[in-house]
């Protein structure tokens, strides 16, 4: 898509170092990595939400995932786990609109972690979580 | 697997509320929520790490979550936006090895955010990419 940065990348305009191609994901290296490693696993066809994302490509994207965070254990680089992380939509914290799957190294000490909202520590009732459940089931049917 | 509490939840041993059952993933709500709607998207047979995951299984973890991601876009909770987020190791903070997608709603201001480490403005060079991209494309050789 004009004016996407990263389908500049998958045409060849911009710059990039990749690790993976196959016919329906790409991967490449993040230019501003939380740890040395830090992967962008992206459709290769546009696809700003995850919902724009057809379902081959969606389970292409978790296997090449699955292929990229072995592959960062067994690469020398400093990797005692690996985190995936997807944002989908800006209030999410999406910055760009091409969904994009961050897979990267994790060590103990690395100074990455979440940060997490003032309610984490109250735990709901099981009727609240059976409440909220019956909603993301009816809206599942 | 004996001794799993995910492993409990599935076979019906200890109590939980599914919001999806396949004949390959289950999901269920988190009972400690970074905010209401947060599932647990999880392989239905053990597999304590990524790599353990079938590739079959793994393709289905996705395209539940991205079901499962509309499914919280419509229910009517606070959700603006979407997270997946999976931890791949004790070093990456996963805390039950028996492994499990997070898929959970935003909103700005749920205070939820990433903790990034000291280095993480330290941008490499391209050389430097280059050099960890051919790390990892020479483990998945």
């Amino acid at each position: 898509m004009s004016g996407c940065s990263f389908c500049a990348i998958l045409a060849g305009d911009s710059e990039a170092t990749f690790v993976w191609r196959d016919d329906l994901v790409s991967a490449f290296m993040d230019i501003q990595p939380i740890n040395a490693g830090h992967i962008l696993l992206v459709p290769n066809t546009h696809a700003s939400a995850l919902a724009d994302v057809p379902a081959e490509t969606a389970a292409r994207l978790m296997q090449a995932a699955q292929r990229l965070a072995q592959a960062l254990r067994e690469s020398g680089l400093r990797c005692d786990g690996v985190s995936l992380f997807l944002a989908d939509g800006e209030a999410a914290g999406q910055d760009v609109f091409h969904t994009h799957l961050h897979v990267f190294p994790r060590y103990r000490g690395d100074g990455f972690g979440l940060r997490l909202g003032p309610d984490y520590l109250n735990r709901p009732s099981r009727p609240e979580l059976d409440r909220v459940g019956q909603l993301i089931r009816s809206a599942l049917a």
